[in-house]
């Protein structure tokens, strides 16, 4: 390998490094060979001057294989799983995942822990009592084979060299740089052993892309990098400026999903949660488009065998089944407090800042501001308004859980501070942009 | 102070940081509060996106005040020091110091040591049996008071922050950037007392510099520093294409300074000795003009006058006087063996490149590829011949000094590489080009 000053020099002035030397740096970083000093310097030249595609792929290549790459083979189907660049009361996989297995497509998904304003599938599925993600590697398969549908954190063995880069670029400035993330979630996707992959690429002001410029991006590198691996990868880009769905938080979200998979109907909620599904009943080669994917997934729903594939999914790992069938008996749920519509108001509700009611609710304690912090299972907010709802003086707009009553005033007043109240209606968007496969994009 | 994290990504995006900023930023790092691994990613991203003048003043600044700043305020007169960005076979600072002192006007001089294909002022001295360059604070002043000269190493107390900082950017390809480069340098001229000082900014093949544009740039940013701290500082801009004067390696380098102190004309080292002696006489206010101050230097070689400061420094610091009075009686300086010139050549020496003979004298010995190697004082090359002269068959070329025997033939060869001869005689360059003084560039 060329010495590390050497690389550091090269990518400082501009160049374009080959394939091997891009992994044989990872690898050799991944081993303790390479200092931090040398690696964060590199992170910042290659932030500031570029990765190209190929620089790109090298990358998630050298991630990928600094660890344990799954191998599902022996499990029967095409097995396809879905990643969501992440948001403000995004719960659709908790709905997805049980009913695209109930459709008959294999859905092998490791999932990742709330941070900042932003949730976390495990955090989620842990604040069901018992449930357990810290399945190995034997009975990850196994499950997978069996119920068609397992859902466990990253193991040690999966990427380290990811967890060792994101740690070092998390504390030099180095994080929002596409290629960077790219490869982080590409690296950790790709170990899991799929066949094919779903992005929700967000955007807005709840996302981690502000821009749909960025976001396109984003999704552009992201199934680039799928396709590169000969992994059919679909991207759909869609909004998020305010909250998906009505609850913020762990158990309040479990809540709403299980309430969905009963046949809820939470419009937007549903409509990125069947799109996606769609599209990976689509790819899994169970439906001939992703529109008739569609169909088969609202009959799933519709027949209860979405939700009764969750409730296996829950039982096999651990969780009280019972809260399932009863949520109200969970216990800890009971509100703390709730905000009521100003005095005399009378119209609608015209915005809902995700990213603000994200950090209120990270703040009332459902998230975690470092990955050492603890979260609280049931803290968070439900929205009994959303976007377009009329309000009416007196009305009650959402539901506060917290273990700080102390607090509870400041958190009203943060939540008044995030949404915006207006005398008329305003049309709401769809929260479905545009979707990208294989190099073109097109209207969703 | 705002967090280390923000710094750095103020300055990835291009931020212009304040002077009290930079200041703390450095001030955390020397007191290891900050990480290696955040210093590089700063480091780098100021090297891509830039130091303006205020910023690079105010690293120099932290970096001055990291360690002990001299007061020279009780020794009488202006004291003057000369600062040279580095070249081969630049040995001015032996001839230049004491003829300076010797016209009055005090040199309070603090070297660094040879480095790559680049000679130091400290090894050279040290090549002198007996010579110290460790003396404590408290003797430098004294010394110089007593004497008009003292020259020594950098002390542990000077600029700590200088030497962690360069050992990081050593190692993380963020060495040749100017702004670093000029702090670097400046922090540990002023910390030396100086109330003004002269620099030899070298461009060519055998310089830092390889460009004039640069070799601008850095003398403007260096001046630039000396003025905001209130030193007036001129710069002359030298060429360093090929190797200044005839000796190249720490004890030729020493017999040749001796020579030129008792009055040997080799026209191109007193051409820049002259030069800058003129500029340290005149700024010390002992001249009314530059060129006063060349006729008396002149003077000083003349009357013998600076040899015996010379000698009277060499003796003071522990030096073995007798090796200046006869050196050719220094143990170890007789040559292993001689290039000669290629049978029935005749012609002349049309260039000698001085970055491949620094080069090669390193690896013969007189110089270190990193700070840990040891030099051997006698080794190195001495011309016969240099640039423009007339070389007949047979003549003898240069002189190699080298303990490694078994190498002559590979460095005779290296030598023969390093230069080129021709059939024409071409015409031979001033080293002066230009001078730089308060803002304004004139014809040297």
């Amino acid at each position: 390998m060329r010495a590390v000053i050497d690389l550091i020099y090269a990518k400082r002035e501009g160049e374009t490094l080959g394939r091997e030397t891009i992994e044989h740096l990872i690898e050799a970083y991944t081993a303790d060979e390479v200092p931090d000093y040398q690696m964060s310097a590199f992170l910042m030249a290659a932030f500031l001057q570029g990765l190209d595609a190929d620089e790109t792929a090298a990358l998630t290549h050298a991630m990928l294989y600094s660890g344990e790459v799954l191998d599902l083979a022996e499990v029967a189907g095409v097995k396809v799983d879905k990643h969501s660049t992440g948001g403000v009361g995004d719960k659709v996989s908790l709905i997805l995942a049980p009913l695209v297995a109930a459709c008959g497509v294999p859905v092998p998904m490791i999932s990742g822990r709330s941070l900042g304003h932003s949730g976390g599938t495990l955090d989620k599925l842990e604040s069901i009592p018992g449930f357990r993600t810290d399945l190995d590697t034997q009975q990850y398969r196994q499950q997978l084979a069996d119920l068609g549908v397992v859902m466990i954190g990253q193991t040690a063995e999966i990427a380290p060299a990811d967890r060792k880069l994101y740690a070092l670029r998390d504390v030099t400035a180095t994080v929002e740089f596409i290629p960077f993330i790219a490869a982080s979630i590409m690296s950790k996707k790709l170990a899991e052993g799929i066949d094919a992959l779903v992005l929700d690429v967000k955007v807005g002001k709840g996302a981690f892309m502000k821009t749909e410029a960025q976001a396109r991006k984003l999704a552009e590198t992201l199934a680039g990098i799928g396709e590169d691996f000969g992994k059919p990868t679909v991207a759909l880009l869609t909004d998020m400026n305010t909250p998906l769905g009505y609850a913020i938080g762990n158990w309040p979200e479990v809540e709403e999903s299980i309430a969905c998979l009963k046949g809820a109907d939470v419009p937007d909620l549903m409509e990125v949660t069947y799109a996606l599904a769609g599209e990976m009943l689509w790819l899994g080669g169970v439906a001939d488009s992703p529109e008739a994917g569609i169909a088969q997934a609202q009959s799933a729903i519709a027949s209860g065998a979405a939700f009764e594939k969750f409730v296996e999914l829950v039982e096999v790992q651990g969780g009280d089944v019972n809260m399932l069938h009863h949520p109200g008996q969970r216990p800890g749920r009971e509100p703390a407090g709730e905000v009521v519509a100003p005095d005399g108001f009378e119209g609608y509700i015209t915005d809902l800042d995700a990213l603000a009611l994200g950090q209120l609710s990270t703040r009332m304690g459902s998230g975690r501001a470092t990955s050492a912090d603890a979260v609280d299972p049931t803290a968070g907010i439900t929205l009994v308004k959303h976007l377009g709802d009329p309000v009416q003086p007196d009305d009650t707009l959402a539901h506060l859980h917290t273990r700080h009553v102390a607090q509870l005033d400041a958190y009203r007043q943060a939540f008044m501070e995030a949404i915006t109240l207006g005398e008329e209606a305003e049309p709401v968007s769809p929260r479905l942009r545009d979707r990208y496969y294989r190099g073109a994009w097109q209207s969703a």
